[in-house]
């Protein structure tokens, strides 16, 4: 089969691999339906994380089971799937929790931008839907699997309530799914700091009521000019770098939470400023399973549209143009057809 | 009248000094009937704090209004108040959301280990009683107006439930109120780590089921084991210090809350430990005025007794001792009787 291999920064390559096989009883062979590129898969791309070994790349599936282990019990071949970025059992106490993507036996998923993939610990991973999707679903369960996980998770650990103030730091795809949650949930007023046309208008779309292109200490004085000097109810933080995050912080009123689900690289926090700020902060990586049901389920009844987050569609063997096309922010997210 | 300074570490004075007036018509002055020393009040006493100018201490105040301004409404002479160690109006953004300690008019009170203070904001900040309560209460009625409030918002902002399993870092007077107030909450679990006998009894009296002796790794390991190597529903950091605050992380299950309430000395976090620990945290000052209504009527009627954690009662000349004793470990708190 096909799939996709970063061998350096800037070198993803679409090559022959080894056919994914059962290895363990609880574990799935997925044929995949589409599989997309993520924020995160730009990390390493663009060299901010380290490249020690070639990297079978590709988090975010959606497909039909080709076979399962014979443990596994609540997914059969031919049905069509989603999965979470992050392998759960979905039983133990973390996962009973809530927070599958702590889960004891977590692993991340990989090599997802393939034709075919395995998914361990299937049961507590994969979600099945009762038929075949309309194929202009796709992209739309696609998103759920991770990108629209990960902005849902932003807005319930930031707990937007209904009525909230809410402000979304960034303005990728988790940021424009974290807007699209707040909506779900009710705030009434969905602040989303963007200086780019199109996703300002997708924001808008999704239900942002107000946009600010400023950044820094301009987008603050704007966001508490528009929140008469109280900050927000709930912020998202989207991004992942120190400054993003001390704008998320430095916006959110006393009280409030911060959600973020950017992994921060090179962030840090000073205890007493954090003490005074006396803002509350809870992140991490989605626990995407949670909601997944709902999510399908919202989906399925075209509730919502996530996949208009994907702006670029390629077919799988054109991946490296598909990250290129991230990396110069040509693209909000694009979306692989397998 | 006499009251308190402190000169340099150390260096604390039980001294004439002028009697406060009202200066707004927002102030009262109140002839404190107790007042005590605090965990903070050691940091600057043990030079942890610089010292750059005499400092009128204490913030902790119960007591017979004497005097109000021309705006006061709620309170009036003849009354016996409890006030918040922080000033507020109890009526901007911040305060309607429970969040007084960030009060747009904040203030921190100062030189109430003094036989007369003046409070600022009085409507916002105090509380008065029916009718001037038994002696006996006073130590609890004046452990509500920081102690008492400060365990409290501990646990609050852990989010402690009723059947919790929380863990308590650090045993000094907070983290002996932040058991009390896991217990008052319907906390399930409450497991005190402290390495003193009588802290240790204290603290199965107000509610500990555990005791965990162990510092460090061996105490995280501890906690680990008597959770199923779950850990904590909620932990609440009542010491701040970068060690202390490890710990909490490190007991917290996934998704859990830390509540921290010790004043961060040398504290820092990186972004991405915190991240993938998924561990949630909301600290600062704590909005004592927020609780204090139900936290008097709770002493008031005799449900719980927070004035134990004062081991040491003192007449207010003998401050200088009082600080010596709780900075010398002797005391866990020092009552001063005006």
């Amino acid at each position: 089969m096909f799939g996709t291999t970063l061998y350096a920064p800037g070198d993803v390559r679409y090559e022959e691999l080894p056919e994914p096989a059962i290895l363990k009883p609880t574990d799935a062979i997925i044929k995949l339906s589409a599989t997309c590129v993520c924020g995160s898969d730009l990390w390493p791309y663009r060299g901010a994380n380290t490249v020690t070994a070639p990297m079978h790349m590709g988090h975010e599936y959606c497909g039909v089971v080709l076979e399962v282990g014979g443990a596994v019990k609540t997914v059969k071949p031919g049905q069509f799937v989603v999965g979470s970025f992050v392998i759960s059992d979905n039983t133990c106490p973390h996962c009973t929790h809530g927070f599958q993507s702590s889960c004891e036996q977590r692993e991340f998923m990989t090599g997802a931008q393939a034709q075919y993939a395995r998914v361990p610990l299937a049961d507590g991973t994969l979600v099945a839907t009762d038929e075949m999707p309309a194929d202009d679903l796709i992209p739309s369960l696609l998103a759920a699997s991770d990108v629209l996980g990960t902005g849902w998770y932003a807005a319930d650990a930031a707990r937007v309530q209904p009525g909230s103030t809410v402000v979304v730091v960034g303005d990728g795809a988790v940021g424009l799914m974290g807007v699209l949650a707040a909506k779900q949930m009710g705030a009434g007023r969905i602040i989303a700091m963007s200086r780019h046309k199109t996703r300002q208008d997708l924001a808008l779309e999704y239900g942002a009521t107000d946009i600010v292109a400023e950044r820094g200490e301009a987008g603050i004085a704007r966001i508490k000019q528009l929140t008469n000097r109280i900050g927000a109810d709930s912020v998202l933080e989207c991004v992942g770098t120190q400054e993003s995050m001390q704008q998320a912080l430095q916006v959110a009123r006393p009280g409030s939470m911060v959600g973020y689900v950017g992994v921060p690289h090179g962030v840090t926090f000073d205890g007493q400023n954090l003490f005074f700020t006396q803002v509350g902060m809870l992140g991490g990586p989605a626990p995407v399973r949670r909601f997944l049901p709902h999510l399908m389920e919202l989906v399925l009844t075209r509730k919502i549209n996530p996949g208009k987050v994907f702006d670029l569609e390629l077919p799988l063997a054109e991946v490296a143009e598909g990250y290129r096309a991230m990396d110069e922010r040509r693209a909000i997210k694009t979306l692989l057809r397998v």
